[in-house]
């Protein structure tokens, strides 16, 4: 398993309508082939700032699976409208022993 | 439990050398007050950048006890030769229900 890690900025004052938001979007993402785990973290410093954590089996089930997908449509459609700036996304890979 | 997150740029063709300086250094880490969990990833997309996300009990376990505490560092002089540039250090919350 690997992870995206996405850093995502979201209007002032927009949180509960975001959080209410992807609550929906994840159930998307969920049922997506190669989805594995989903974990959502609100920024202590810059609470406009969420950390989002998606296992996927591979990079390719989120880039060419789920991207390529209607879904990816679906669910940038409930959460795109909170966005401040377009996310920042990549994707790591746990290292054994260490993680 | 809030998590640490540290984005660490390390100097190139580094990685193995600072994958076991990091071991070393998890160890006085992991005996600090309040440390909770650790976990360390490799960048696909950028090979010489990992994703260190450390939980602790509070912000303050963190940035006033063990930055503070000699144990910081013996943390930092296990890794900091390696750095590229300054890690980028920031603090989440987990989200309940969504994480």
């Amino acid at each position: 398993m690997i992870f995206e890690h996405a850093l995502i900025t979201v209007q002032p004052d927009s949180q509960v309508e975001f959080e209410a938001a992807i609550t929906k979007a994840r159930e998307v993402m969920s049922a997506a082939p190669g989805f594995c785990s989903f974990a959502l973290h609100r920024g202590i410093e810059t609470p406009d700032c969420y950390l989002l954590l998606v296992g996927w089996e591979t990079v390719e089930a989120h880039t060419e699976g789920f991207r390529q997908s209607p879904a990816f449509g679906e669910w940038r459609s409930h959460i795109s409208p909170f966005f401040a700036s377009p996310p920042e996304v990549d994707h790591y890979d746990p290292i054994a022993g260490l993680s």
